[in-house]
């Protein structure tokens, strides 16, 4: 891409779109946090996924999105099998450190740049991006309804 | 704010963000069809809102937010009243060609200013804009559940 693409007028930067993603990445922690250990790979409603599947594939999307961008390494190979809800949380959290670590190494031309992301979803990297972050807001806001269901108060959605 | 700021590196600009969010309403507008006519502000689970609701509140706060950090004008008025599922489309689609029109008037540095949102949310224009859209995905996600309960499929997450 020409240089010259990261100098229009932009809405977010690098730093604050991370920002912003580790702010949501704190609430859906919470909200995994919130359902109670036997509820978490069990209970859903309408045939869905119940959460703690859903926030294991978060997990596989987040920090194998990033380092895929950055390195070109798309392996996604990690176990979706149910485990304990401690478990789901340390992946968590060695998500969020890896993302910290990758995110300054994106080169700031390539968020503007084509990328395949895992060998099948073509689109700008910051699609990519988005799509990750967009995709926990969506099931996070399915957990949302699973708690309140199970009659669990679910943590504010805009403290982050 | 300093001119320079619009000239650090950057995720996304003004317009593909417009894009990106008229993608996801697209979306939204397609699970607001979804819903049987008398469903729509009947439905819910765990004492939530029904999806009806929750459309509502999107709508009176997607336009009215753009119109704000435009012009300055943050009324909010409009009724939250149970409607046909016809006026809440046409309700949907004339945000939707407002948001058009007034998206290209902010001003490029805008983005990076503080502004109150409707006179009690401070916050960087960027993350108002955010607001109005991670706060659409969230209730959406939460109106999958509904349909699915309902025994009908949503429409695709990916497809905008």
């Amino acid at each position: 891409m020409p240089v010259e693409n990261v100098h229009l007028p932009h809405v977010i930067s690098p730093a604050a779109l991370l920002d912003h993603w580790q702010g949501h990445r704190r609430l859906t922690r919470r909200v995994i946090e919130s359902f109670p250990e036997d509820r978490l790979f069990s209970y859903s409603i309408g045939l869905m996924r119940p959460f703690g599947a859903m926030a294991l594939a978060m997990i596989s999307i987040a920090e194998p999105m990033v380092r895929g961008i950055v390195t070109g390494n798309w392996d996604q190979s990690m176990s979706r099998d149910a485990r304990p809800k401690q478990e789901v949380l340390r992946l968590w959290d060695e998500n969020t450190g890896k993302i910290n670590i990758l995110w300054p190494q994106i080169p700031p031309e390539r968020f503007q740049e084509t990328m395949t992301a895992f060998g099948q979803y073509p689109g700008r990297v910051y699609e990519l991006l988005f799509y990750a972050l967009d995709n926990e807001i969506h099931h996070r806001g399915q957990g949302y309804v699973y708690l309140r269901a199970l009659g669990i108060q679910p943590p504010a959605f805009y403290e982050r």
